[in-house]
This record gives C-alpha cells, sequence and structure tokens, in this order.
C-alpha cells in the first residue's frame, strides 16, 4: 500500500514541481503527513522542506502526547498564556528558523490555499482556515520568492490511503457503530429528532473516547422523520418533531477519532415496515453492494455510480437524484474520487468511498438511504466495518 | 443601539473605501447581515452593492425559511441533486446577474480575506473558508478590477451588537443555561470526564432546539477534573478520566444557536470543597465581577483585565496566565475586544464580553474558573443570563 511515508510522498511531488518547502496548518493535512490531530486550531503547523526532515510545531504543552504519535522532529511553542512570549513571535521565530537551517529562505513555498471545505481539528467549535494572513507569515518568514498553491498535490496524495491510515479509518468505523446502534434503540415513536440525535451523540462520545486508544471522537448526527422524507434528504437539519408509529426515521452520521472521518447513514421504520418499503430498502441495500463490487482499481466514478442506479431501475424504483459516493478519511467529505453520474475520477486500490444510494417516493412514506465505508480492493470495495440490523427500529440489533 | 442595519451600516463603509461590491460566504457574516444561519458551509451567500438592496443566496430548497429570517432579496440555486443544473453554475450566474443588475461590473469587490477562524454553519462537521477558489470566482463573476479584503470593516462592525443580536445572543445564553446544569448533576464521583462532556452536550441539543424558536442548536463541552487542572486549564479536551470523590472538575462549553454563539465555563467540586477552595473561588468570582464593572464605555480591554488581577492578588492568590475575557457573538471567541494585560481595544456600549478570570494552583487540587457573557454598558457590562448555583456538585441547583 503506497502512502506509508508521507513526507517522501510529499517531497517527491516538491521535487517534481520545483517547491522548496511546503507549509501545512490545516488539521486534516497535520494529520495526513504526521499523523497528530491538531488541539487548537492553527496552533498546530508541519514544515516539509524539499530534503531532510519534515519538523512538527506544536504547543510546549502538547509535546509529549505529539511525540508518542508523530515520531519525527518536533518544535513547540507557547500558547494560550500571557505570562511568556507571545504565540505568533514564537512561530514565526520557528518558522525562520526552519527555513535558515534547510536552506530554503528565498525559495518557492507551498501552501494550502484552495481548501475551502475544512475539517475541524481537535477543538471543533472555531475551526481554522489558511488565509491572507497565513500567507503573509510564509511570505515573511521564508523570504519566499513565491508561494505557490499545493492543495492538488496533497488531494491527490490523500486519496489513497497507508496502511496506517486504514487502521486508523477502521477505529473510527468502529466508533461510529457504537451511534449506529444507538440510533436503532432510540428511533422510536414519542422521541423527537433532537432527542434521537443527541442520544447518537452522546453514545458515541461517551463510549467513543479510549476505543483502541482514540484520544478524541466528536459525532456530527442529523435525524430526519416523516413523510417529508421522500423530499427532506434534502434538508440536513434534526427538528423537534417527533416520531410517530410507522415512521421512516433517518440518521446522517459523521464521526471523527483523531483526526480520521466516516460517513454514514441508517433508515429505521418506527414500528414495523410496510411490503413497500421492505422491496425499496432491499433494492437501495443492492443497490450499495453493486457499488461496491463496481469500485475496483481502474473503474470510474461513473462506473460505480451507474452500477448503483441501475440495479435500482431493475428493481422498479425512481434513480435517486444525489450522488452514489465520494472519498472520505481524512475529511467528512473528500474532494475525490467523485462516484457520480458521468464521473471521470479513476478508482485506485487504498482508496476509501462510500456508497449511499438512496430511495425515495411519498408513496414509501418517506425513503431509504444506507452508507457505508469501503476500502477499494481487485475485488471490490470491501466494507471497513459492518452492521446490519434490518430495517425495524426499537427492537434490539 | 447601532447596527439595526447591517446592509447600510456596509454600504457606507464601502462608500468610504471605494468598494463597489461586497460578497460574503462565513456563516458568521452571513449571519452579521442577514440573520440567517447557513446550513450547508459554502451555500448560502450574500451579495452587498455598494447601493441599492442586498441578496441572500441560498438553495432553493431553503428559500421559505430564509424569507422566514431575513426579510431582503432572495435568490436561489439547486443543491446536491445531480439532476438539474450544477450547483457551482447556478451560483456564478446568479453572481454575474447581481453584478450586471447593479451595475459593479468591472469594480472593486471586497471578500473575507483574513478569516482564519472560522464559527462553523449549521453542519458543523464540514466547515467551509474563503480561499483562492471563491477569489477567482468573484474576480471572474465580477470582472473585478480588483478583490479587497473586507475583514477589518466586517470585524469592526461586528464588535457593536444590535438590538435583534442581544436578543439572539440572549436565547443562545439560555440554551447554555440547559448545559450549565447538566454539568452540575453530572460532575460527580464515577462519571468520566467524557460521559460528562456527553450529557452536557446532549442536554443542550436535545432541549435548546425549539428554545424561543431556536432552528439549530449545538454545543461544544471540554471537560477537566483532578488535580491536573492546576496546569491542565490549558489542555482543553476531555479524557476518559473517571472523576474521584473531591476532585474539581472544570466545564468549558461553546454554544450556539442560529449562527450566535456564547461562551461559559464553570467548576464544581465533586462532593463538598474546602475552605481553601472556597477562598480561592469567592476570589475568582470578586475578579469576574471586578471586570464586568469595570467593562464601561471608553476603557480599555488593559484596564478591565487588571481590575481582574487586582482583586486576584488582593484576596492573596496568584494572578491567572491567561486572559482574562474577549468579545463574544458571531464566533465563539471574537477578535476584539481583548481583554487581556496591556489591551488597548476600546471598549463601546453594545459590545458582548467574556469575563473568565481562574486561579489554579497545586495546593487548591486544580482550579477554578467561571465565564459568563455580558453586554457593555453605561452601569458596567451587564451579564446576559446568571446562573449561580455554588461549588458543591450532585447536589440539585
Amino acid at each position: 500500500m503506497p502512502g506509508d511515508d508521507r513526507v517522501s510522498q510529499l517531497q517527491a511531488a516538491m521535487a517534481e514541481n520545483d517547491v522548496d518547502a511546503v507549509v501545512l496548518r490545516l488539521a486534516e493535512n497535520v494529520v495526513l503527513v504526521t499523523g497528530w490531530y491538531v488541539q487548537i486550531p492553527g496552533l498546530g503547523l508541519v514544515v516539509v522542506p524539499r530534503e531532510g526532515a519534515a519538523s512538527l510545531l506544536v504547543p510546549d504543552y502538547e509535546a509529549d502526547e505529539a511525540a508518542g504519535v508523530w515520531t519525527g522532529d518536533v518544535r513547540t511553542f507557547p500558547a494560550i498564556r500571557n505570562d511568556g512570549p507571545p504565540t505568533g513571535g514564537a512561530i514565526q521565530a520557528l518558522l525562520e528558523g526552519l527555513a535558515a537551517e534547510h536552506g530554503v529562505r528565498g525559495g518557492v513555498v507551498g501552501f494550502e490555499g484552495s481548501f475551502e471545505t475544512i475539517a475541524p481539528a481537535s477543538l471543533a467549535g472555531e475551526p481554522n482556515a489558511v488565509g491572507l494572513p497565513t500567507q503573509a507569515l510564509l511570505r515573511e518568514t521564508f523570504a519566499a520568492e513565491r508561494l505557490t498553491d499545493v492543495t492538488e498535490t496533497l488531494e491527490s496524495m490523500r486519496a489513497i490511503k497507508s496502511e496506517r491510515d486504514l487502521d486508523r479509518l477502521r477505529t473510527v468505523n468502529e466508533v461510529a457503530l457504537i451511534g449506529l446502534e444507538a440510533f436503532k434503540e432510540r428511533a422510536v415513536p414519542g422521541k423527537s429528532e433532537v432527542e434521537i440525535m443527541a442520544a447518537v451523540e452522546a453514545a458515541v462520545c461517551a463510549r467513543g473516547h479510549g476505543h483502541r486508544g482514540a484520544r478524541v471522537v466528536r459525532a456530527y448526527a442529523t435525524v430526519y422523520s416523516g413523510p417529508d422524507l421522500a423530499a427532506g434528504w434534502q434538508y440536513f437539519r434534526s427538528r423537534t418533531r417527533v416520531v410517530e408509529r410507522g415512521d421512516v426515521v433517518m440518521l446522517e452520521l459523521g464521526t471523527v477519532a483523531d483526526g480520521y472521518w466516516s460517513d454514514h447513514t441508517r433508515t429505521v421504520v418506527a414500528g414495523q415496515a410496510g411490503a413497500a418499503q421492505r422491496e425499496a430498502y432491499g433494492a437501495m441495500r443492492a443497490a450499495s453492494s453493486a457499488a461496491f463490487a463496481a469500485a475496483v482499481p481502474g473503474a470510474t466514478g461513473g462506473e460505480v455510480d451507474r452500477a448503483a442506479r441501475e440495479t435500482c431501475t431493475a428493481a422498479g424504483f425512481t434513480q435517486f437524484p444525489h450522488h452514489t459516493g465520494h472519498g472520505v478519511g481524512f475529511r467528512y467529505h473528500e474532494s475525490r474520487p467523485q462516484l457520480v453520474p458521468g464521473g471521470t475520477d479513476v478508482l485506485a486500490a487504498g482508496m476509501v468511498v462510500v456508497s449511499e444510494p438512496g430511495i425515495y417516493a411519498p408513496e414509501l412514506h418517506g425513503g431509504f438511504r444506507h452508507e457505508d465505508d469501503a476500502v477499494v480492493t481487485a475485488d471490490g470495495a470491501v466494507p471497513l466495518v459492518t452492521t446490519d440490523y434490518g430495517l425495524d427500529a426499537g427492537e434490539g440489533a
């Protein structure tokens, strides 16, 4: 599996593109290169010179923990205290020092210029972005000839997961199972959508931390229910609506463990599903399996998408009006591969993708979608974990 | 109170700075100008021409809800479907149309260039940022002479809250109280930090939605406990550590309701506090009151900070090594005013600030910090809500 040394991989791309240093400060790219999940957004940076060792810059009080994850060079700065040198100045001095140390002063510096969708760091309420201030900081500390956007390099690197990545993605997928099971238990008549959402997120948080050593876990759930689901799959917000007996209830769940993300959907009926609903559910599950079966190295996103849609059509159901799937891992939704009609992204071994076909119709009193995460292999995409608990909620897993 | 018409306020600044149009797509600035809390990050934009009406751009299925919040012009585009025109092209066409409509084609376009700290939109797991792609979009759709960073204008506008803002900030502060009370009940021996964190977040989510009409509510809690707190106030992460009888337990809580944020801290003792702990707690509370009393229009952030520190010192405690407070409202932490040693930001009526002095010492078996949100008035900063439930946890509010 490629990608086990992300620094060498990035340096090869830098050599090819005449980039002298790359500085990363988005949590998802710090995870990509070092495995370290930044705590305070923006206060975790990676400096990769064209040759030589990469450095991880973290607040001084995080040094020990960071060294337990990243065995490379760690530099520290003071943070969130005001009884010592200011944080900004200390980071500036570290960058200047590294520019000199690696002889890349005056060179071309790569930065995260086109990340407009961001995976939150550990402190998730206030993510960081890379805008003009970081660009000015890099220009100044490296006395840069120019800055260059390395988004494309990073996106193509991260699309293929390493063995380490897959191990951590299995962890977050296992953590997500806690939420999927909690959903099945709670999606019952009398509970509101927001109560079910809260219970799912709380279960993942309370029981996910510590699972296989996970340090930082968070879940983002959306629950939607009732006949509105036939169109309401677009809304992605939970309401105070109380679930009634027989309602279709859908969970959309993003989960993160130490910077690795999973993406799941489950649908249940709060009570007993009817015959037509079971038929639609079966067709949807078959479409999902067809997508995974088609997800082999060399296939395009469009081919995978078509496999799912044709299965729906063959079963007599209308095609769903949204994508079949997408990449996942360093973010809740990755930019590639896109499993969409006509999609031209070419799949490769080690990509992790979701498939999430849905069937929605007023006569089904809602809609049905399941979503799971799987790694692309020569035998098709293999789910990272499995849970298949049927369609009727509140009756035990 | 100033700021009740944010569009006019922004247009006055635009006239002064020769900016022909401003385009906003960060959730916090869309809230600032229109009150609408963007659902899918990036898929909510505001276009403000130098003269004339501002437009809010949202996905078509959100039009009705958006119109209930923002009474101005709403334009729509299709989103997350692939059975119609693509979203990107539709947004592009809307921007081109508005540029022509307002006669600002070829002009100077303002953008959010220096926001490197971001308030998440409603779908919080994947925030958006403004990077090179949005800049290219604006350059192209407006055939812009140049782009200009309007961050400074936005930051100075948002520092002063309008009556509408204050009303909504009272709502989110009331919602946060649910979490503070849940913390008091759950911070007891035998519970882990992550279990307490999960219970606080779940309480806010399950019971906060719908409070005074709140559509979208989320909480970000961190719980830390035990003797490590003397230094551990820096960590801001919850662990699987189980609270023991007599432990100090601290909650840091960010809460958002429809795009308005609050920031709170509470500390309790899991059992009965000792005499020295009660004394430190009293000094900390007095320092917080002193900060609020000093927070009058015309005072500097440094003066407010000094009032808090001098109160600690007078009570015989070491000064805390972090800031006394900061602005809050459109984000968990706003960039101004900063209540810090030597701080030069000048307070004004209508600013909303937190005070969060802390006292930390090994001999106290941890540390004590409370944090509340208050609006600056001629009589000092007045808390938006109050809850004062003492120091001993698990004994009812």
